[in-house]
This record gives C-alpha cells, structure tokens and sequence, in this order.
C-alpha cells in the first residue's frame, strides 16, 4: 500500500526527508508521494481543501497529512478510514475531514495512543516524524487500523468551517480559498453557482476584492481571453478562480489573500 | 521503463503531486525521476534547453514535459519516439524537439488523441495530469506508441528560435540562455566560441551586459579566480557561463536575465 | 542498498534531479531519500550539522552528502564506512565528518580516484553529478568501499570547528547554528546546558542576539506559552531553539542568521 503525504514543513529543511527516512525504516518497500509541501505554515484550511481536491487523483493508500500548529498541546492523533478503503492519519484538527468523507464517509475512527507503533522518543514538537510517519508507515505495511490505538466516534472528530458562497441572480458573495503559484486565486463557488448569475461565457461582471474593483469576463480557459483580462473561469479541481490571462492575479490585486472576499456583479 | 517530469509547476502547489498520482495510479510500479519543475512560468525555451541539457544524464524512459501557456487552445498534444528509444511527451510549442534530436533524431511523432489514454474528464487547464500523465504512465506500462493517435510529419513540430552567438575575433554577441540558483549566467556559447576571441585561460575581457559594463577574466573553474572576480567558464552542460567567484552575477548584475544581449570584447 | 542525499543544490534547477538520473542509471532499482537541498549555499557547516541531526532517522545505507564550494580545486574525494556499516560520499571539507562519527567513528576511509566508477567525463563544476553520484550509485550496488580508490587516515579528514557554547549558572553565550522555514532558531546548546542557568520551565530570561535585546521564557512547548512570547525550547533534535509562540523569530529579529552570537542571563 502507498503513503501519500502532505505538509507545511516546506521543502529546505529537513523535515519532509526525515519523515521519508522514518517510514523508509519501519517499510522500506513502501512507495510514497509528496502531495505537496508547500502548504502555508499552519494553514490547516489550505492542507484540507487540498488534500481534498487532489484526493480523485490519488491510488487508494496512507493519506498521511501534517499542520499541526496544536503540537504538543492537547489535539488528539488521529488514523481514519474511509470509503473505498482509504486510510488517514493526522491531527485531529479538521485537516483530515474533508477528504475522508469525500468518498462514502468515515467508516472507522481511532485515536494515535499505542506506542509499539511510535519511535521511541516521541518530542514535543516534531510529531509528523515521531508519531505520524510510524504509524503511517505501520499502516501501509499491513497493520491493522484497530491496533493503534482505541475507537472513537467519528461525530467526534474536529471539523473546519469551509466559508459558503452567498449566491443570487443579482450578486455572489464569495471568499478565495486558495492562490496558486500561477497567481490564480481560487473561489468557494462551483460554475453552477455562478451560472446562476451569469449562464453565458463572455459576460463583463464587476468584481470586488477586498476594497478594490475590477471589470472581469466569464470565461472556458485563457486561450478564450486577450492578454491581460481579468477571468472568471472553472479551475482544474471544478472550483470557479479569478485569473490575468498572460499575468498573475495575485501579482496585480492587493488582497489576493485566502480569506478575502469576493463580491462577483452583473456589469450595468 | 521509467518516466523523467519536468514542468514549470512549481513545489508549491499540489500541480506535481497529483501527476505523480495519475501515473502511479495507472502504472504502480513506475520509477518517476523529477528533473526540476523549477523552470520559469510558460519559459517554453528554458525548459526545452534544460530537458535537451539534462537528457544525457537520464536513463532511457519517457520524458515528460510539460511548460505549456497554450494548454485549452488549439495547440497539439505529442508523443514522440527519438533515437536510443527514448519516448517523449508533452505540448506541441517547441519544448520537445531540442532533447527528441538530440540523439538520431525523432523516428516517430505521434498526435495524442485516443481518448482510452487520458483521464474520463479532461479539464480546460491542466493537461499536464488529464492528458500528459497518463499518457505517459500508459505508455512507460507497456502502451504502444501508436496507440495514442495517429502518426504525424516530423516536420510539422512547432520549433523554437533559440538565439544563436555571433562569434569574430575581435568581438562575441551572445545571449543569456538561462540564469540558475546560484546566480551563474548561461550563455548559448561553447567554449570552441570563446577559443575564437580568447583562446588562453586567464585572457582579461570586457563585458557587456545589457547596459552594464565589466571586466571579466576566462578561468577554467571557480578555484583558478579569486574571491569577486568575474569569470567566463565552461560550465557542466558545455556551455559558457558568467560567473562571480564567492558570489552571485544575478544578484550583482541588474540585466541578469534569461534573453539578454551580452558582448564580450578583448580589453585593451 | 538505499542512497540518502544532502545538497545546497535547490530545487529551482535540473541539478538533483539530473543526479537522480546518474544514479539510477547505474543501479535502476536504488531507493533514494532527498533529506533536503535547502542547504544554504555553500553552507558546509549547516550541510553537516543537519546530515548529523537526521542520521539517527535515516535507514543503513548511503549517504551522500554534496555542499562543495571548493569544487575543481584541490579538495579530495571521499568515501568513508562508520559504526553501524553506514557509508558516506562527499567532498573532503568537514561535511560528512560529524554524521560519520555519531555511529561508532569512521571505520575505514577512502580517497575516490578511480576512474572506473565515474563519469567518462567529469566537469570542472559539478562532481555531484561526475564524481559522488556514481560512486555512490555504484557502493549501492554493491561494489566494495575498497574499490573506489586509496585508503587514507580517518585522521587527515578535514573537520569543521563547530562553534561551543560557553555555559555558567550566571550566563550562557551560545551561537545560532541553523534558522528553520518555521524562523525558529537553533542554538549550539542543549537542555542540559540551559538546566544550569534555567532549571525550572516557565523563568524569564534576557536574551542578546546580536545587537538586539528581548526577554524570554524557558518553554517545553509552543503550547506552553501564549501567542507573541518569545521561547526558548528544545526542539525535535534536541538542541536550544528560539521561537515565537505562533510567529517568527526569524521574521522578527535583524539579525536572526546562522552564527549570529546569543547571549543568555536570568532575567533580574
């Protein structure tokens, strides 16, 4: 079984090799792959859209997924499965939740407690290496998911609150999720949400981010715009973002942040 | 067969983790070495140089690239075949044929269109895991070249302009092909071309860099030049390169950029 | 046998990737575990300090390790076998020596120098890709350590001086040896070191980095403290960190770089 992984811990230190090497050790056939790691420190929303996004495209393996900004306090170690017999390990900080309930929900919850399966010094601040690489690794080289540690209710589990879009005919009130490297900022708003104000590619919108305003057009993919226009469009991961055709959103706009909100209107 | 990946993607997103899981997921077993996904956003001519640089050094496979602005237009999807059975995937803007020529030449081109290949849902944006991956992955399992799409012309590949040196005695106009981490300038010049104008190491030049002028010396490698020297030096790929012995020519020169003119001149 | 790798090379460029290449087109079947290339550039200290700090989370093998700023001079090549049959690959310059000696010390140590185990050509610029690659590739492979050229004197090894703290009940001056993507800083000190001055978790100290002058307490964890205070803790390998509860220290300090002198005193 492969171990996908994701993190905030970056990619100049050491963190993420040294995970790899403790699950190498305890399985060292197992295949694992880096998700991403670029995940913004503690940004435990960002992780669990992402983690959620990327989950169709991923084999059926070890989910093991760290930000943790709560290491060392009192959050609980978590390692779920979920339809399609999927496994997840993380803290239970709502990071997990939203893939885990993706395909036919959580069918089985328990808490990171038994220390046969840790290292043998767990440190107060490094647990994606001390607790949830092991028991990652344990996993996927054939432990049973009820030996590390007790069941718990899976209506237990903390869960994050993913801000809704206010969608009418006359006006959307979004938030971004998410700005890629490319600049584009992702929107908590589907193409069914926007149909519902604009159905037709090539419709001029007024856009609100944050205090500042633009004109914007629908829109397929950048081929459809000139260089420069600011779009609207369906993302790869079927989540409307704001794009520059030949430029970078979040290079232009002042707010391009997670957590900004959008206001979309139809131009008089 | 193994599969090399190099993109303009980036770490920080999950763009590379999710291919790895289309491929992964198709052919479990698939070894997949990323050659950098570090290349300039849409720097067709810089990932084209560094894939052509680099294959050498790479196992026979398939060569996944993927630098692509025009995904969602018009532009082709390829797979090719070159000499010493090499395979190669990726847009058809001029990335490929640098590395597909660089051993025999391209035997076979094929147009990738079988959608038995691609992922059920093709997005408008990112091709790089609907199409290329999985063609990819099917084809590193076993997939017959052929089966992708029908043949095409060879000749009928987008090619890039790569600039080319103009080489005297007296004088070399060159090009910045590409500037790397540490700050070292690659110019589309080998060191047969320098030979022409200075055919002794430790020959002192001027330069021009853009706007800017200095003097440089030719050295064989960083240790033959002192600490804040300039040099010219053969680097890893053969190609010529402007270095700062101890430092960095991107971070000390304002025009340091892949495109600029440089002009190199024997001091008086 | 698996291959472990070090480097200040980043990620930007095709350099570890095109050593993955070399590597794995001489043993296919290797494993290799990228601990990190987010080594400062040039930062021999660093490189060593963190291939010390990850080796006790890292499987037997072979650990090559390339932060080489005196590449194409005179510095020698080196394989070398520690307690514990680990082997290590790197340039002669301090960089392998202390993960070397925390197994037992250096059982036997070789200069490389035979040809039949590089590549046909090596550059002047790049013996992570020429020279410590292949040698390691083929050590994985199973060619014996003796092979790849002369034994030399484990004694003639170059060694580092890594900087001491300077310990007393009434004050501790230590250095900061490595700043993390997280901003916390690693101190050459340990717990033990700071029970002198501060033995009770919770005391207020006076800290001096550089120039500047902050007051802090002695922590287990980040949990322990509220947001904004200023720590001091022992991090996951188990040295002395400064952090910020739920920020930067990096970011918030000038002068919060590698070597900077800190200085330690209870607070009155």
């Amino acid at each position: 079984m492969l171990i996908t992984f994701l993190s905030d811990f970056g990619l100049e230190d050491d963190f993420v090799g040294t995970c790899h090497g403790v699950m190498k050790g305890i399985t060292p056939d197992v295949d694992i792959i880096d998700i991403t790691h670029g995940i913004q420190r503690h940004g435990v929303l960002q992780g669990a859209i992402v983690l959620a996004n990327t989950l169709p495209y991923l084999p059926v393996g070890v989910h093991l997924a760290v930000v943790d900004p709560g290491v060392g306090g009192g959050r609980r170690s978590l390692a779920l499965r979920s339809g399609g017999d999927r496994l997840f390990v993380g803290p239970d900080n709502g990071l997990l939740a939203p893939a885990a309930e993706k395909f036919g929900g959580i069918t089985a919850a328990h808490e990171i407690t038994n220390p046969a399966y840790l290292l043998d010094h767990v440190s107060a601040t490094f647990h994606g290496r001390d607790v949830f690489s092991p028991v990652a690794a344990h996993l996927a080289g054939g432990v049973a998911l009820a030996d590390v540690g007790p069941e718990i209710e899976p209506e237990s589990l903390v869960r994050l609150e993913v801000p809704k879009a206010d969608v009418t005919q006359r006006r959307i009130r979004a938030s971004c999720l998410y700005v890629d490297r490319f600049g584009n900022m992702e929107l908590n708003l589907t193409r069914k949400d926007l149909d519902e104000l604009a159905p037709e590619p090539g419709t001029l919108v007024e856009l609100e981010i944050g205090a500042e305003r633009y004109y914007a057009v629908t829109a397929r993919t950048f081929a459809d715009a000139r260089d420069g226009e600011i779009i609207l469009y369906e993302d790869a991961y079927e989540n409307i973002a704001i794009a520059i055709s030949g430029g970078s959103a979040a290079g232009t706009f002042y707010s391009a942040e997670p957590g900004v909100d959008v206001l979309i209107r139809l131009a008089d």
